[in-house]
């Protein structure tokens, strides 16, 4: 969330490209503390104000007990991002919350620890945990990260919690962004999440992976078109909120 | 290939479940000096038996140039192995040959330097080489290697070469092959390299992640309707040749 | 800290050996959930208990703004553990403390990022920050992390804060703390942080890497050798606070 | 090598610094096949040159059969590179010479792997294998590769084979490598293999990461100091042929 029209702008947009949920960052984690941090709860006022507008339910990442209770009244989803999915006191605090909870797998988790920090959420009573794929590091460099499309395939058979996939952050090139949204649908996925902004080259933060709401179109019909020759998604529980096919 | 009438018995299964090529290893790389290192000549033989009964066209990997000398009647696509990636020498010889290459990429090459590669066999005027995604080493356990999808559709955006997947060794888990099957063609690859064993249980090498026939027919069908959902493949030199969907 | 005769006894053992700082656990940020957690406040009883009867400052780590309040009466520094280094809500909070901070290098953070990090903490006042090399995540399994020294050097050449090295995290093996030691302070580390235990096939945790009061005299003596053969540590921040040789 | 008179003085000057060996590149791998691939055999006769006009036995490295050939009139050492430590059938060449053979470890290759590569040299009968570590592929970008001094002590572990380290591939950044040389030595390496170049900016390759012969001498130093300090190299059988201190 950049400003009040442009949040309300992409909203719209992105509803009418198929999305059926919206991420907006308000508290953003940047690597450097001199970097924008997000507008903060004036952030998530005009992200409570395009929900209004559009209808999408709001998914946004929260980084400490005191964003949780600032954020409550305007999100539905919390969001828990790489930097801080080894954070077991903030896991613990989404977990007494009732919001479901999208968990975005650290920068070099294995598997199993990402298993593990659903966990700590779950075992605090709130069992909507939606996992969510967003590439590791490697020692590749054409790509940000390098999208674990297995880890994909993997954790379906792993546990029936949904697991979504970002291959904004997972590809960090716009132009990988439809190819590899196909192969997580493909391969399982139960939803997408996905950098909108209609003018990439303006964007305060991560312009490079951002496509535009046209691009985004496509990529709501290619899904369409492979779960037809496929078959849906497999998880029931992500079917009733939609797959968050989303905007920061 | 671990004996004559195992190969025989493989290939007509392969041949009935859809494959277009059959490869099949006589000279094995193997960590160890004391692992099976294949049969050598007489596994040649089997090959170009197997091809005989089935019409499939052979893939069988070479790591000198005795090796090439003594694959060249029996092989039609030269296999050059991930841990021969970074061997020139032996790219150079068979760019000198006028036999498709099937190049697989290094444990840890990157995205350029797998390019690279092909080109030190392009460069002696054999202009028939296919490129080969086979997972990447990463700190992940769960699986063999991590499979780089995003290689995969950053390489058909990079050169016109045939880009094919091997999901079999690129997760080392017969459960993921399947799903990521599915991903790779999605993401737009040529083709697919799988291993098949009928009885993986018994395989004297890598039949943790090997899968029978018959679930490689499956595997077959849903290329298929991935084509029909999203158009074909885009490689028309890999079109005349037929996707490789093959067994070791 | 596993109980409070133990908790005396390795610090009487550490600092007869030539530890100058001693680092218990009191608060564990454990993988699984369902695993040992520390013992909590009570831990840090013990902590205080064993200073008072060594002399030796005590390190502990915090994970949560509640912790940072509980630990403040017993513990001299705060310890931010590898997992929490992207955790920039927390790395604020105690940069609002006046207690020196030992940061701990994330799995897969960059030279770049863990310096940032420390910038998180910097920025809020608090200017005693210590560095903290602990291996990162590789393919390499035989070691449980890849310890970096040349990030040591790195940093040495980068900032004026002090830099220490865990083997013990870093490698995972008992019989590699030694050398290990001994390349870290001679490629400029200004100390170690060493996990000790009597009976590391007792421990409650990590007893695969810890070693024994006696090893670690005979580690101090190494120390000792190497500052006399090629000059002593070069940060005189920490030459006054000592080298934090300790034990969990 | 780039030609002869460079040859030849940095031949006398790393011999005044205290090399015992010196390391030239006549054929060169590189990534690109457009880049300079060193002068063949003029390079080997230069080097021969270097060897009469200082008395240092020659390194240099292999990639085929032919090139064991044609260097065997002119170096002591066979060196095979990072790129080539997989590719068995070059292993076994170099194992039916009776020259020693450095061995550098594959850019991805773990502990387990570089000892089998090993194996199969010292299956053929030839047993002087000298391990070289040189840094493996990490996610890290501010060093070249992350040089891996677990690893040595390791080795130094797990075999009687000895072990020495490249500080110049394994950072790439010439203010590195005198850090990671006394850290290399102090967790045990029989030996160093360092670049230099005495106008490192003019260099035809890897300039950035060449130290000139006086920063060696300085070197040489360290190393005398830290044996002195902590006790000498472990292996006699490199303590006959000197330590590899050298150059390309």
């Amino acid at each position: 969330v950049e400003n009040r029209d442009h949040a309300l702008d992409v909203a719209r947009h992105v509803r009418d490209a198929g999305a059926r949920m919206l991420r907006g960052g308000a508290f953003k984690p940047r690597t450097s503390p001199y970097d924008f941090q997000g507008l903060g709860v004036r952030g998530l006022e005009y992200l409570a104000e395009a929900k209004r507008a559009t209808g999408l339910p709001v998914v946004s990442e929260v980084m400490s007990p005191e964003q949780i209770e600032q954020a409550e009244p305007f999100v539905d989803v919390f969001q828990i991002g790489a930097r801080n999915m080894f954070n077991y006191e903030l896991l613990k605090e989404v977990g007494r919350t009732r919001r479901p909870v999208l968990l975005k797998r650290g920068f070099s988790a294995t598997i199993q620890e990402f298993l593990s920090a659903a966990e700590y959420i779950l075992l605090e009573g709130n069992l909507q945990v939606i996992l969510c794929e967003r590439g590791i590091r490697t020692f590749e460099t054409h790509t940000r990260n390098t999208l674990d499309l297995s880890a994909v395939a993997a954790l379906k058979a792993l546990t029936p919690l949904p697991v979504i996939v970002d291959p904004s952050h997972g590809t960090g090139r716009a132009e990988l962004i439809r190819p590899l949204s196909r192969a997580a649908i493909a391969c399982g996925a139960d939803g997408l999440l996905i950098e909108v902004h209609e003018s990439p080259c303006e964007a305060l933060s991560d312009g490079d992976q951002a496509i535009t709401s046209a691009a985004l179109r496509e990529i709501v019909s290619d899904v369409h078109k492979i779960h037809l020759a496929l078959g849906g998604p497999l998880s029931p529980a992500l079917a009733q909120t939609g797959e968050p096919v989303s905007v920061s």
